[in-house]
């Protein structure tokens, strides 16, 4: 598969309807779904993703139940979108190759593969799958602060070989710092440059998405991940709508009109926002202490039910090393802190 | 003036009690300032300013009445300090000389000098009055986008000569981009970085803040500030906590403690916010049209009174470029506006 022609110096996706269903705990309606792919669309962002929070799939008791069937969500989004592609998210092991084609048929373009970020060979049969339907594919490489920039290239190479078109740099955590985000895109960018485009995920947990996009594009990556509000799980996204302002004092085109993305964060997201995301104690510690973003309404919840503070439940689990996919492991960690407390 | 020395790498400074002055619409209670200042100075924080937003003597028609006298609330800062030296805002014109014996017999042991980029000139009498109450001296250099580095380490140089221990890179709009912030902070390093220690002061508006106080640190400035849950004007500050924790990450010695940090945060002032700082349109406008932060209330009060849009007078603001201390013109702009719209 060959990489698409770029129409920007940089392709702007936006997650509000994917990464931002983990801070709507899973409760987007349709009509929200329909005005803010309008919003985006009319804004000018290229690719739209609209998936349960883990992807297609996703809608389970462990990593909660979604109001809405995402296949309705997903062909709303088609029909709203005059020339936004709409992605979907996949992490093989939650979503599965007959999920993909029924999004492929509700109307999704593209699908982003999400693995560990040193377990990118479980993702070769989605890309064959993607292939085989023609759609878009990208590779997110999540938690990348996990592994060195060395093995992120080799992993980024993996995914390239199987027919991926954009590796990303996912920083799942909010936790990379600008020198570290700079050594891992250049090391991709160095092993993948000539033959795919480098993509760049990240949070505002520690308030380096924005400026690790900035630094992301300097280098050459291309395809950059922002959210409305900068709803996304953690601290939350890159907000679009603040790429949008600074790329272009800084000259970058990203194809955006800022009035229309600030229009649409202000007037499409902000009145259905379940809590504006923000820096707290347990988001800031997601990003001090490494942890994936999207453990953080699961943090919560068992804080509640098991009376230990948040922020100590995801501070161990930084300590564990768990990723995605081990949310049950949350339960047991507050479970432990209770003892612990107790005895 | 010689300059002091310093017990760790970098020296920071927390504003939650003066730049938050604006976001709590100088509302704070005597006990709201005792219990910060408690949590700031057990944190291990070595300067607290305590004053209205727009400084000593602020607290007028014009700027905003303050709830609580800030001599009353200065004192009560010293007595809650076990560690931690309090410094007062002044800017020429608002603040007097006067008002600075006031405060400095109130407990204030450090002076904040303020004037707008290309107005050093205003300063010296001010460092003059601080030098001989024994005081430490820093100088503002605010809105410090709106001149050349050139210039503004030509600025920084006539604050030193006049006594200043300590001259800002003060980016008042949060409009700096990192290579903006950069360029400043090298040319302000080079024209005094042997005689005084060089600050910078951010602000969130457009997400750079943190990103540029990890920059401002590696090309040698020494004195940085934020505020707890980044209270502050427009979209707040560099939020101090998460400053603590980037640092920490970063292996500089700050001498916070990241835990005691996070609890002042939540526990202290996330309880009394009137509401969280954060990027919506009107605060992402300021930074990207460059306009002064504690316009934000202003123009919001403006709007709802005239019926035009915020974002509206302060990009307004922003091409007709006022800066502090023309909030007056706030409400002719806005009147403006409604004039234009309805013809």
């Amino acid at each position: 598969m060959t990489r698409p022609e770029l129409r920007h110096d940089v392709r702007i996706t936006d997650t509000t309807l994917r990464d931002g269903s983990h801070a709507m705990d899973h409760q987007f309606s349709e009509a929200q779904v329909r005005d803010t792919v309008r919003a985006l669309d009319r804004a000018g962002v290229e690719v739209i993703e609209v998936s349960h929070g883990d992807g297609i799939g996703g809608s389970s008791f462990n990593y909660g139940f979604s109001r809405t069937d995402e296949m309705t969500l997903i062909a709303a989004a088609r029909e709203e979108a005059t020339t936004a592609k709409i992605a979907v998210l996949l992490v093989p092991g939650i979503g599965t190759a007959d999920d993909l084609r029924r999004a492929h048929d509700a109307g999704a373009e593209m699908v982003r593969v999400a693995t560990h970020c040193t377990e990118a060979d479980v993702s070769p049969q989605h890309f064959g799958v993607a292939h085989g339907l023609g759609m878009e594919t990208v590779g997110f490489l999540m938690m990348a602060h996990r592994t060195s920039p060395e093995d992120l290239a080799a992993q980024a190479r993996i995914m390239v070989d199987a027919g991926c078109q954009a590796p990303y740099v996912t920083d799942s955590a909010g936790a990379l710092l600008m020198h570290e985000a700079r050594a891992r895109f250049e090391a991709v960018v160095a092993e993948v440059g000539d033959e795919a485009w480098v993509g760049y995920h990240g949070h505002q947990n520690i308030a380096m998405g924005v400026a690790n996009s900035v630094i992301a594009q300097e280098v050459g990556v291309r395809y950059i991940d922002g959210s409305l509000c900068a709803l996304g799980a953690g601290a939350g996204n890159s907000p679009t709508e603040v790429l949008a302002a600074v790329f272009d004092r800084l000259g970058v085109d990203t194809g955006l009109d800022v009035l229309a993305m600030l229009d649409a964060a202000q007037e499409v997201v902000q009145p259905y926002l379940p809590r504006w995301p923000k820096m707290d104690r347990n988001a800031i510690v997601q990003g001090w202490a490494g942890v994936y973003s999207s453990f953080l309404l699961h943090a919560e919840r068992a804080a509640e039910r098991y009376k230990v503070p948040a922020h100590d439940i995801l501070r161990r689990c930084g300590e564990l090393g768990y990723v995605g996919g081990q949310e049950d492991m949350i339960i047991d960690v507050a479970l432990t802190l209770a003892g612990e407390r107790a005895s």
